[in-house]
């Protein structure tokens, strides 16, 4: 089918065409996207079977039709899913169909489980997210890697996978527009004062930020998930679903976890802008280290044990091989960490940890918190040896 | 045309229906290939109107057919070269004509001048060749590199330039076998003692080539020549012209310069297994030393007079994010430098400067001295300075 944008009613069609429901069968569709480069919609019928549809935007919603973008995203899109799934089986939402001439797939519906993000500003607790996406990082980045994939098999992988189009929203928005007064960015003009006349004079944290861009921009190591923050990810009690892997392309490998561990810190710090007993805000946040340790020091233990028994290139089988690309990885996730929190801040999309501050003085004043804790992350990231170190840290700092 | 390889009397009749020559005219035909992957002929006529003809083997010649090669690589080793003689005018050899069903190439003949490691065998010296290599790694480096290219454009290229086999024969026997007793090395039974009882045992070594292996694998920093040792090279005394361009892709930037650098040691090291008096050595030897520093300190300022002028992203303006490249890049290129001396020497295929020694024994001496030369390189770069500290301390150990 050639390409064009469904409503409500487009869908309906679609999916009684497509026979998802019985013949005749009433269901019910609902538009749920908030996103900025689909559509997203829910159809489900009384006996409770249900599907989510994402459509893809030929443009960043945003800006209107002044971004564009290419549809093939979709099909990749699915295609990471796939990878992802068969890599980490039963963390990724499972999908029925994909059509490329609509730019859309029906997958999984996961309402039964609740989106990271608005858990976490709910102080809630998932006893199995460590577990899970400790698998998913291990998983997803050894089995795609130089360390186990065949080299020819990976290099068509990465041929695939390059997504320039998807990959330049992350390099403008995260990597670089940030760090100087681009009228892009999304301010606070309480904040503003503290941007001009701090943050924005780092020379020496811009600087850092551009070797980091400069890694996403060439460092082809493995199949990254390329936008893993809390609000990607589905969390209950038993089940974690990645989703969103629109942005997947062979990228640094610590992009992912450190992407997630800085969403993780906006929450931790966001805290302090709101009136919780402090008893129970510094359970929360020992919750949240818990599980900033627990996700890098399981990922370690997952991803060590799969390269111990798994490598398949010869000149990486000796661990100190191992050692010397997990210290690389160590300082880069740290870094990417910090680039995650200082992109939420004032960048062009924010995120409702912080911007669920509704008093803007009071908003600005944990931005900058958030602000202030990533450039030391960043700036420190050389001397920290462990996850440990950096949370002692934090919590030295905010608790 | 469906491929198949051609012979003398393939060539004669394809060169005389696509009419590169008058009608009727007589012409001479020659095979003159020596390398691994490809058939090469000369056509000439009495006139002095000539060509080269290269056609690609669909395997890897040393091999027989048990190393597959795929032939769209004639096609890309074509479209490097229009884009190296695009970005250094003159540089390259002109090309004719492309025919891909043949993977066939008909481009400028170079017989006027000389393979620069003939020349450099021979103790020629080439006074224009510093400058000229100089703007050829400067200009190829800097112009595809996401400081200059649009992002969107720059990866397409990555794309279009996958050379996943022709990628494996480096990752092989340039990185990989020559650091353990691999059959597949081509070892001088003189040196397999040394090799035995001191080389492969060199852990560390190992570990320091498979930094590099990594770093060939996974970063796509610039379109680069892929195999610049001296071998790849044409010059006189007044032009210079680079060729073999088939493996070239999205690499590490150090890459060639590195391993024109370690070729270029390899000669200087060989005088020492030649009879030529000390004082003509001496006096190449200086020349060569030179010639390195040239190349370096000439790339350095070509590239950073590109940088300071044409960056076009706003990330890398800062003139010490270039001095951060160049600091990651000095360091390595004289890794390359070394892992290029190393498997010339017992891996499978070495070059004539050391295998021109005919007595086994004393080529043994020379190849010892160039694999100790080539480990403490590896192991000293992390206190280099410059490449006056690392000409010194060559001429320090043998001169």
């Amino acid at each position: 089918m050639a390409y064009k944008t469904l409503d409500i009613t487009g869908i309906e069609s679609y999916i009684r065409n497509i026979g998802f429901f019985e013949r005749h069968e009433n269901f019910h569709t609902e538009e749920i996207g908030d996103g900025n480069l689909n559509l997203v919609f829910r159809v489900s019928n009384r006996s409770g079977k249900s599907a989510i549809i994402k459509q893809a935007l030929p443009y960043l919603k945003v800006f209107g039709d002044k971004w564009p973008l290419r549809l093939e995203r979709n099909k990749l899109e699915a295609e990471a899913m796939k990878i992802q799934n068969k890599l980490a089986p039963g963390l990724v939402p499972k999908i029925y169909r994909v059509d490329e001439g609509l730019a859309l797939t029906i997958m999984e519906d996961l309402s039964r489980i609740e989106v990271m993000r608005l858990g976490t500003i709910q102080m809630k607790k998932y006893p199995r997210f460590v577990d899970h996406i400790s698998t998913f990082l291990a998983n997803t980045i050894f089995y795609t890697s130089d360390f186990f994939m065949d080299p020819l098999e990976k290099k068509n992988l990465v041929k695939k996978f390059i997504n320039s189009d998807i990959c330049k929203i992350t390099e403008d928005l995260i990597f670089t527009e940030p760090y100087y007064d681009c009228p892009r960015n999304n301010v606070n003009p309480a904040l503003r004062p503290y941007l001009e006349n701090k943050f924005w004079k780092r020379e020496y944290l811009w600087h850092e930020a551009s070797k980091l861009k400069y890694n996403f921009l060439t460092h082809a190591e493995s199949l990254i998930h390329g936008d893993l923050h809390t609000g990607s990810i589905f969390v209950g009690e038993t089940e974690t679903k990645v989703f969103d892997a629109e942005f997947a392309y062979f990228g640094p490998s610590a992009f992912d976890p450190g992407l997630l561990i800085g969403n993780i810190l906006i929450n931790y710090v966001s805290w302090d802008g709101k009136d919780r007993p402090l008893e129970a805000i510094r359970d929360y946040r020992t919750y949240l280290l818990n599980t900033i340790e627990g996700i890098y020091e399981e990922f370690i233990r997952k991803f060590t044990e799969k390269y111990k028994k798994e490598v398949k290139d010869i000149s990486f089988r000796n661990m100190r091989y191992l050692e010397t690309y997990l210290k690389e990885f160590f300082l880069d996730m740290i870094g990417y960490a910090a680039i995650a929190m200082i992109r939420r801040m004032h960048g062009l999309a924010h995120n409702i940890d912080v911007d669920g501050i509704e008093d803007l003085k009071r908003r600005s004043e944990v931005q900058i918190l958030v602000l202030e804790l990533a450039t030391s992350l960043m700036m420190s990231r050389y001397r920290f040896k462990s996850i440990r170190e950096v949370t002692s840290y934090v919590k030295s700092i905010i608790f």
